[in-house]
């Protein structure tokens, strides 16, 4: 979480320049996203009473050519009435534009909204209805995107880490085998769309009980909704760490998604696995930066267990869960 | 440059509910500080059309006694008419208040305005017009603050690393015998006021050529003003890395200040030493956060070698620069 790359007042005035959005009045970076720099901006706007805008340059894990993937993604879910931030196109009406020859840039509306940490029933039940929301709209965009942090990805990951697992943790070289049953067992043919993948709490914003922003869509693709719901059910329903089960608030975030979108049956009964296949996704992902990161290196390692404990309650209660 | 501590939505509503400044809208963590981690807040207002602020919290380095000074300095320099942000006090009437119960914060008027990397010689004139305004504002403020970063500190400091220096660049140690030729000439009896003492660009926001916020007063201390005259025009005058030296803009910035208020002749004698004592100042203190910092530390050292070009200006040219 940092800013990347410096932006004077004079790169800055000359990038916005390219937009019909008015002056620049103030440009602060801002402490969010792993992958981009980002930076709220203030101008005159269009018409002198002000405007905001979160400006992203895209610094490394992304692929150009997916790039409009992504930004026509928050255009036509913006436009389907979901709270989205929409892209500015520049003055040729382009939604990125290249900044100093090597990196992307693309202005993006400002949403109001917190993250929240301690989700209330009354706030997952909002974000499981708007992750629906976002399911049906997705169905009718055009584009497509390779879902490549599949389940068979996710395993091979996590053996790519074999020797180092024990010494992470002493349980987390069990978590391979259950990885392998899990792909013996998933489940084909699930009702697909565009899914967001990462919809954790620090990519929803909210006001109170309502859901005002669902932002990093970096991690969106083809892919199955109920596995979609699953990654956000892990993301919710736990304490942060994995410690504990908040059944309230997960019974209410399905409640909330099956109040625009029932589950179809085979949905229902594949929850489970899908949701120890989100706790895999999350293990081997933080076994790998953990393996990666230097234990000096001034920056917060992720501990892979706590996704294992979220594992070890969806692998014990998973079918009363979501029966 | 980072947020150091996680705030969650229920954390700043919680806070904010103890100002009236309306209802939380939105919190983001800005890239800004380094002893202290900074968000902008957006509220409601106090009238229902919005409102923006800094919310600061201080994380370390910082004597907690100290910060009525540092904020007591904000307010007084705003009531004098500087570009200098205010303090939003509590519904108590405090200034700053415990979060936590082991950290401090402050909210702070939020200022537009960015930051400029390559000056123009109006802006600089704008900035020395501006620092010599607030020199003469900060002889009526009644509190006052050791400098603690004294010359002599910083020749200790200096030498403190002796050991290491050459390893940096070999030209290094040589700075110690400049220095101890400072300490040795150092002028006595200048006038004095509270000066910034950390008047960078990037403590300055400007719209054009205009300044709209001088921030950052955390190591404002009692101090001779041409001191902090000098100061500023080191960080100024020079391209980044000090290998380049901007005449046109130094000679706005000096005229800037004495558009305002004149040097006084034993002033603008002790300019070139004064001078060459700021850049002994960011060489001991580069050099020693380069030694305490690892090499693979995922954090950008900053060359203490910048400051030895900016020195060597002052050494060889400082009675004509200043004349």
């Amino acid at each position: 979480m940092a800013v990347y790359t410096h932006l004077s007042a004079e790169d800055l005035a000359a990038l916005i320049a390219q937009y019909d959005v008015g002056e620049l009045v103030s440009a602060k970076g801002i402490a969010e996203g792993v992958s981009n720099s980002n930076w709220i901006l203030e101008t005159t706007g269009q018409d002198g009473n002000g405007a905001r805008f979160i400006l992203t340059m895209y610094e490394r894990r992304i692929d150009l050519a997916e790039l409009p993937f992504f930004l026509d993604l928050l255009d036509h879910l913006s436009s389907h009435g979901l709270p989205v931030p929409h892209t500015i196109h520049d003055r040729h009406g382009a939604s990125w534009r290249m900044f100093d020859q090597d990196k992307a840039v693309a202005l993006i509306e400002y949403l109001p909204g917190v993250s929240v940490d301690r989700p209330t029933p009354q706030q997952a039940h909002a974000v499981g209805a708007s992750l629906a929301q976002m399911h049906i709209a997705a169905l009718e965009f055009g584009e497509t995107r390779e879902d490549k942090l599949n389940v068979l990805h996710n395993l091979t990951a996590l053996q790519s880490c074999r020797e180092e697992l024990a010494h992470i943790d002493p349980r987390l070289p069990e978590m391979i085998e259950r990885g392998q049953r899990i792909c013996r067992d998933w489940p084909t043919s699930l009702p697909e769309t565009i899914i967001h993948s990462d919809l954790f709490p620090d990519n929803v914003l909210m006001l109170g009980e309502t859901v005002t922003g669902l932002i990093d869509f970096y991690f969106a693709s083809n892919g199955a909704m109920a596995y979609d719901l699953a990654v956000t059910h892990a993301a919710w329903c736990f304490d942060r760490d994995g410690s504990k089960f908040h059944a309230d608030v997960g019974d209410a975030l399905m409640q909330g998604y099956q109040s625009v979108r029932a589950l179809e049956p085979r949905e229902n009964a594949a929850m489970p696995i899908l949701a120890q296949a989100a706790c895999l996704r999350f293990v081997a992902s933080r076994a790998q930066d953990w393996i990666d990161t230097p234990p000096d290196a001034h920056v917060t390692r992720k501990d892979p267990m706590d996704f294992v404990r979220r594992w070890d309650v969806y692998a014990e209660m998973g079918d009363r869960l979501f029966a």
